[in-house]
């Protein structure tokens, strides 16, 4: 891939304008604060809000030119279209990648890529967490130490209802005693999921270098592989190619 | 688990009224022989089907003392109301078990519990399967021979569109040159979910011994366990219990 | 399984005689405490140590007749005979469950399964865990709350040098900053092995009724299952099972 | 990863010198196709084989210089000494990428990673084989159909003695009725291991263009991530960095 990866930071955007304490974190929006951040690390990115005419943003030219997402929502899930989810959801399995990060756990998206409840515990007494790589062989742990520390984050806590991740590239670790799977990596269709775990409106946890470095980690992983379009339904190759016990 | 395991049959039903050849398989219903098999092997075993009423005769109080329950659906798919779907998969989270047979890959249930597509190659020429156990530490390969052969089946063939399983079984041969994950097993909330591919309305695929004992051995390994129910939502244990740190 | 499974509880007993703070939390070695436990869960339990003879008490005629064993080890992995590890790893394979506790994770037979270098964090200042479940849908999790919390205890640290586990269970959480996978399962061969984190040979963990339903689990999860022994090498089915294109 | 990934094919090369028939196939030695193979895809290759001195070709100086290793043997698995096996399998839980081909399932380094006993079955009567590609959204799978058809190879079979690998990526199809996990990905410490079946010393199975696109794609997935070295042992950090209760 040596191509410039082009994401899309897709955020609901309503806190920044509806809550001054959030304001005060993100004046500009937390997509902003994301697509600044991950320009650093050289993709191409854009991005596009709830809010945003037509389609969230996500018009079919947006998506057919996204190799990988990022989506942030927590308040406003239900105003996100199911016309739109489903197609975001679709391109994800056509290929594209998609990065859910904190609150998108409940996301039309991300639930509906999971089969689950997608639901957890939570607790916003800005406590410390530690997050803990516990495998080191993964890309997303790249060029990282061996924990990142946040000294003051929203918990969310264990059982955090998903499929087992096909890959857990990060634990976290919480002061008041919870645990939480908080880097977990799918694959679904010929696309990849990634979730990661921190990340808040009141928090100014976008503007950490270490968690931009493992969405930018995470970007690399999720572009999309030029592998084959699987062929679906009725599969009638030539005769010739069916085996001579293919025949009732 | 020494109580007996209550399971519910559940079946379209449509082809045995409207197609001859599948009324000369299944003449009273492929329900009926699934629920013949199963008891043989000691389950409580009641079937429905979709046009029993109200609900396809999956109302509340039958799920709610269903253990596990084996789907199987193939031309009406749709015609399974949406909130019967939504509800079924509610339970396999709450920790029913669900065991969907063949082409219950395509049935809302099943689609809405992996998140995927769910499609793949198929083909009618009657051509031999054999069963490969992959897994052979895995309960649901108890009692069987290290492979099935099925003398004429429908071909199932890969990319299957489906979550990696966390436990994958069987994986199938067909004489036309293809290969299937045809024994898969997931966990979803507090429920597990196997799918098994073998099953066609026109083979007897359901009078054979050995695939119902791989059925009956998910009905084991698919039987709700005695876990704890997790807490959601806003976690604020006494403060005591909040570490020093837990303080902003 | 209605027969009742044949557990052998293996400790190496060296600190029981050797340290006056084991031997008072310990007084007939670790293997009896956990022995009883066991007992009262309904299984057929022996126990064998380090010091019997032959073969740390381990000689064929024990491991044949073991359903599944329980290790425990810490200060004299080295004393432990290759040809034993060589054969309770075989028996493993052949179908054995093997539940390796705490500092088990050095073991010769466990690190000789896992294949990879099994060392981990440790640190001694008697600091409180929690073990949360990761899969409330797993047997091993059955008949507890949603997390055991042990107040005083070693702490293990992530990374923790080990395969994925097939299915994680427990995660552990630790006061002083540290997470841990505590309960991972994982088929090798035709047999089952869990890694359970408690237990220390000065805390009293093996007498908490919660600790030994947790083992307790794992011996039911973990009991041979009767699947056939795969053919290996050189495979020359009769020529009419192999397809007219299986000729060069 | 920009730099040039440096890959050292190590090669028993012992048919080659003793085969007339693995003479015609492989001349100058399977290492050396696999080489220019391999560098046609960009890479920095060198080759070593079991008759190099000293340590065939892998001195601690080789080692230290390669990212991915890739490993043919077959007759004299043996004859590798165990120091080397040791140090290689050593290497890749430090980071280093190692691709396993074909007979190299029996090899020291791949059953010492594996922690099974690595058996299959096998069959010579230069039968047709499918590699059919079970996710496609593996980087493994790039730049190939959604199949790979080999007219003449050896079969192996299931069972295949490995642990359930962390992604499956292939899955074979033979003409005599067999399935096999031909491409299976793992974790292991801080390095990854790439398990591919084909490839035969008298079937010239590496001058097939998809097949050494596979080991390329292998290569760039298994080449190191620059992550942190765990610390382990005694793990106590500073006091102030333990939490209140993290004391007894």
């Amino acid at each position: 891939m040596n191509e410039t990866i082009k994401v899309t930071v897709w955020n609901e955007g309503v806190h920044e304008k509806t809550h001054d304490e959030v304001k005060a974190v993100y004046p500009n929006g937390i997509h902003n604060v994301l697509a600044d951040g991950l320009r650093k690390h050289g993709f191409q990115v854009s991005t596009a809000t709830l809010d945003d005419e037509p389609d969230h943003g996500l018009t079919d030219e947006v998506l057919a030119c996204t190799d990988v997402m990022t989506w942030w929502g927590h308040m406003a899930h239900d105003r996100v279209k199911d016309e739109v989810a489903r197609k975001v959801r679709a391109r994800v399995l056509e290929g594209m990648g998609l990065i859910c990060l904190h609150s998108a756990h409940m996301s039309k998206v991300f639930r509906g890529l999971m089969g689950t409840g997608c639901m957890l515990k939570w607790r916003e007494v800005a406590e410390k967490e530690r997050l803990w790589v516990v495998n080191p062989a993964h890309p997303i742990a790249a060029d990282l130490p061996e924990y990142i520390e946040l000294p003051h984050t929203e918990m969310y806590g264990e059982h955090f209802d998903i499929p087992a991740p096909d890959d857990l590239v990060f634990i976290s670790w919480f002061a008041g005693g919870e645990v939480f799977r908080s880097g977990c990596c799918w694959h679904r269709g010929r696309g990849k999921v990634f979730y990661f775990r921190p990340g808040h409106e009141t928090y100014p946890i976008y503007y950490n270098e270490q968690i931009v470095q493992v969405i930018a980690n995470a970007v690399r992983w999720a572009a999309p592989v030029n592998t084959a379009v699987p062929v679906r339904g009725n599969y009638m190759p030539p005769l010739e190619d069916i085996g001579s016990e293919g025949k009732a």
